[in-house]
């Protein structure tokens, strides 16, 4: 039998908030077995290139990242977010360490080819390096993922934390029986966006594509149970879109 | 016999300029042997603060470090030049890890007491965890280390590159034999500042003292030498501060 693991991928503005982050820091720390922690940043990010007067252009939800917005976020996501979550999980005992994609090689992508739009220095991943993150899950280390991934010839490139939650989640699947979360500030899926207790408690394929056509489902959340429905097909255990303050209970939208 | 370790350190200047960076990467991926680098970036974060409107006090050449200063070093330390750097060795085929001394928790500081001068949020090393750094090198991997260590209390401090740099050499000297090269932008260290060509081949502590008193070595020189000095006197077996165009090679001045 595998052993557990748990993937908790949590989005910018859960990090960005000290009374919010210190929160997902105490229930990640407390969630037993092997684990890891992938994060966003995306509003620190926009708040921090308006401060250096560089504009945020966004299409389909995603960052065009042309050169000095790659330096935004490889500030942003790489030393600031990353860095605070680090050294706030080493001060509950938890041996964290913050990697981007470069980082031992972990994550390599390759620059998004332009199409109608052209997303400048964004990565789509190629491979995640599942060996070592079982090295370091074995020593007690707690992998702590930036959304920044390289392309080896020496380029950082921005990249959707969700995907890397998503791939990554598929490339340790062959060794862990990994449940990936998906935190957000909604309680799961919902069918009426504007009522918080419309939560759609499990969601097949075949369920989300009828939703879809319907209209429930519509905007960033395609995406995302895109990515889970893929993960699932491809080795993952469990999916769950939840609340990060449910992490390690059983709320939210399982998909199936 | 003990293994061989280099271990470099680049000041800001160097990493922050493309050409030299480039001709550093090439260098250090040159060099055999087991090596560890240590970068700083203080031109970079004194930049980047007067693009945020943040103003950069040193005294004594260091950096006073208030919760503002300290964020735009955690990004530009942390993120923007560890993570260039890494990527940049990546693409020369050297697997580096970007660490600051929260991740693994690589380096411990306890932040320093307010005497004449409150530095704010800068640490003074208390500890460096050379077994796990020895661990990367055995498999391979070469540490690449900002300027940053924390203080296991969740907060991340803001330290002397040359410290952490003569502190690591300092705790591999027990299972390597460690050169420590400090590169900067001068050949050595020079009898006539104005005279590049006014290299000091050696230096001992007697002649050290000699020179300080006669005005020869004065300013950041001191704290520069020190640092060797002590690491020299803690087991390290050769110090040399040289141009980072000249590592690997025997020019500059070795401190014995």
């Amino acid at each position: 039998m595998k052993e557990q693991l748990t993937l908790i991928k949590v989005g910018g503005k859960i990090v960005e908030e000290e009374a919010t982050l210190n929160q997902l820091l105490t229930d990640f720390s407390a969630i037993k077995g092997h684990k890891l922690l992938v994060h966003g940043g995306g509003r620190s990010a926009t708040r921090m290139a308006s401060r250096l007067g560089i504009e945020s252009n966004m299409v389909n939800g995603r960052r065009i990242t042309d050169a000095e917005t790659l330096k935004v976020v490889t500030m942003v996501y790489g030393g600031l977010v990353n860095k605070n979550i680090v050294a706030g999980l080493q001060a509950k005992g938890v041996n964290a360490v913050g990697l981007t994609g470069a980082d031992m090689d972990v994550i390599r992508s390759v620059k998004r080819p332009v199409k109608e739009v052209d997303y400048g220095f964004v990565g789509d991943v190629e491979r995640v390096n599942a060996g070592l993150l079982n090295d370091l899950l074995h020593k007690g280390i707690v992998p702590v993922l930036a959304p920044l991934t390289h392309d080896g010839q020496g380029h950082i490139l921005n990249t959707n934390a969700d995907t890397i939650a998503g791939e990554t989640a598929k490339a340790l699947a062959q060794r862990f029986d990994v449940t990936l979360v998906y935190c957000f500030e909604k309680r799961g899926v919902l069918r009426d966006e504007n009522d918080d207790n419309s939560v759609i408690p499990q969601l097949n394929r075949k369920e989300f594509d009828r939703y879809v056509q319907e209209g429930v489902i519509q905007g960033g959340m395609i995406p995302k149970i895109e990515n889970a429905l893929n993960a699932l097909e491809a080795g993952v255990s469990k999916v769950i879109i939840t609340l990060a303050s449910a992490i390690g209970g059983e709320q939210g939208t399982i998909i199936s």
